[in-house]
């Protein structure tokens, strides 16, 4: 017996702290100087929660709020289906299992496909939490790199393939992209499958963005449409963006294969329940008419138009617009975007106001690269969004007098 | 590339089933058979949700459900601490990380301490989702049997030390404990604290059954209490069963070591934020007088001993009266209950009325224990308690009429 100083685990220890949040702490402090600050760093949308949602809450009236099943209450496992088959995709209601967010989603996922020491091939930048469950099951993420140059679009599917070895288990993407936008072409998932298919691994793609997608040439292809492959097929979901609803906690994992959802169904049944009033919510929002995303397509539309404009006014600034989602994934004429975003905290206003960004770096896991990139979230409206660009192009002018 | 048949991992293969769930489509067929079920085989309380929670649900009035800082809202945090302080434990809402249930608090304090192929020490029999929590995140489940005979208490310090590897990372415990129903007294959480202290371990204390003590003889202690040796101590709490809330899927970890709590808010940023609508709730909860618990102590306790009394008109079961939590462990005369539980759904009804249990093996991780035990949990009102024992009663004599 011996005396030992405790540790914590090591994944625990390599565990990613959120690039989204770390400049939290520069940002009070300069709301606490009376500088108003911009949050474009976060994807918390600014849209109405629907009525219909917020009427899930306020309506609820048992007397006893119970567990629901694990894998989801069957009405809202119907509702999901619904909303599928409205787009034209068959998903039965036993190829759903709610679950906490997408991010138990995306958990659940991992855990079902990957033993410690599996591999995982995710295009770079990528979502940075996919890095933080991985870590939590001592999974390894592969980067497989997308330039702003080519507009994140994947490599050559031969380039793909290199990255498959003999520990690799899943592609895991979101399309449309967080945190680039990109919306992957029918042709580039096809690609993605073809090699799944070959080399007998999972696809795992989150497409909670789904519905927002704003251009008539830019088709979002769900890989739920490739039916002669339905086995190496995992979607995750939420309806957090979808319907302004990040509080509520309501995702769901959707597959047709059957062992998959039953290990799927084991994870969930020990963490007992998805929240209740949530679902009941979240019911009410799945069997929304399509047309509810039209005005709200619309709003984003001249969001991503507007950042795409402030933009274009920076001298040296790097973009494309992106073709869904609600961020730029931009290169900014500098050398190191951290020190920059906090600049613009610390030692920055403009009439009183500054912008919070999400520095690029967060976004990769290989070491150096996004350094000179931000992602831009586009969640406030026009007005304010333009102000927070010209802002933005004043911040840049003054660092680099500062830093000559 | 070879064309391969698509496994799922093998945690996700080795992932237990809910024991507690496992009868279920017995049960439903025996609905369909117009046969009433009393469920004493879950730990779904009956008790109504106190109005001021439900309120927190009714009355929330936000245009934008937004999500909450990760580790919890404030306020919630600051009801936590008060709740603690009224019953003389002093714990800062910095030591406190609001969780998605007390699940999730399992899970991070799991992952926080555990690399895969850790060892865990669980007294035996336990709550089946330890094991589960545990699969999921590959940590070995290192079982230390306590028996009926001595009413599940903890066997002697020196037996204990025995388990201790060096792999150990945590002793994990619930008291009062499900499924025993046993409260540890403070000469065995010392013990425990002892070994940790020497071992460099934690201690990874499951205290939600906490306000559920029926004896005055019978003093709840909290590791939270062991002041001198707070670095190793983690709490593991719940608002599901105490304010009857299992769906509003809130929990939290207690801890106050810095190091630890870092690494859970590292977690915590990675699933963004637990459910907003039910922190409000749960804020609530916390903010009740103790006063609340009174009658529900008194009605716990009636439901307690009519269980105890319906046993002992069994010939040859076996118990002892637990001191808390709503659970019972109790040996029947056979062999197997896990056929004798189905035998209870499938081919037996007193007057058009059966019993839903959860056989012993379940909360067991050794082969072959437990095979002769069930967990009755007393979560309904005295005069269906009593009606339901008396079934179990008649349910025994035709088992063993039919076996011989």
């Amino acid at each position: 017996m011996k005396l030992e100083v405790l540790s914590c685990s090591q994944r625990g220890e390599r565990m990613p702290s959120s690039p989204i949040r770390t400049l939290q702490g520069a940002a009070e402090s300069a709301k606490k100087r009376g500088i108003h600050v911009y949050h474009l760093n976060i994807g918390q949308p600014d849209i109405a929660t629907p009525q219909a949602i917020l009427q899930g809450f306020t309506r609820f009236n048992e007397n006893v709020l119970e567990y629901s099943p694990s894998n989801g209450i069957p009405t809202l496992r119907e509702a999901i289906s619904g909303y599928f088959s409205r787009r034209r995709i068959a998903v039965h209601p036993d190829d759903i299992a709610v679950t906490v967010g997408g991010s138990e989603a995306l958990l659940f996922s991992l855990a079902a496909v990957c033993d410690p020491g599996d591999e995982i091939i995710v295009p770079e930048p990528f979502y940075a939490n996919y890095l933080g469950f991985a870590t939590m099951l001592s999974v390894k993420v592969v980067p497989l790199p997308t330039i702003i140059d080519t507009g994140f679009h994947l490599p050559d599917r031969h380039f793909i393939e290199k990255y498959v070895t003999e520990k690799t288990r899943a592609i895991l993407f979101s399309s449309p992209g967080n945190p680039t936008g990109t919306v992957f072409s029918k042709k580039e998932l096809i690609d993605l499958a073809e090699i799944a298919s070959r080399s007998g691994i999972y696809i795992i793609a989150d497409e909670v963005y789904r519905e927002f997608v704003y251009d008539l040439d830019t088709e979002f292809v769900s890989v739920l449409e490739f039916a002669e492959m339905t086995d190496h097929i995992i979607v995750t979901d939420s309806i957090s963006k979808r319907f302004s609803s990040c509080g509520a906690r309501i995702g769901c994992i959707i597959s047709k294969n059957r062992a998959f959802m039953q290990v799927v169904e084991k994870f969930a049944q020990a963490r007992l329940s998805p929240p209740t009033v949530g679902q009941v919510a979240a019911e009410a929002g799945y069997r929304m008419d399509p047309s509810y995303f039209e005005p709200i397509r619309r709003e984003y539309r001249k969001r991503r138009d507007a950042v795409a404009e402030g933009l274009a006014f920076i001298p040296g600034a790097k973009f494309r617009v992106p073709e869904g989602a609600f961020y730029f994934m931009a290169r900014l004429p500098l050398t190191d975007t951290q020190i920059f975003c906090r600049f613009l905290l610390t030692d920055f206003d403009y009439q009183g106001k500054t912008v919070m960004l999400a520095p690029g770096a967060g976004f990769y896991s290989t070491p150096g690269l996004g350094t000179d990139e931000v992602r831009i979230a586009y969640i406030l409206e026009v007005k304010k969004l333009s102000e927070a660009m010209n802002i933005i192009r004043h911040g840049v002018q003054a660092y680099h007098k500062l830093t000559g």
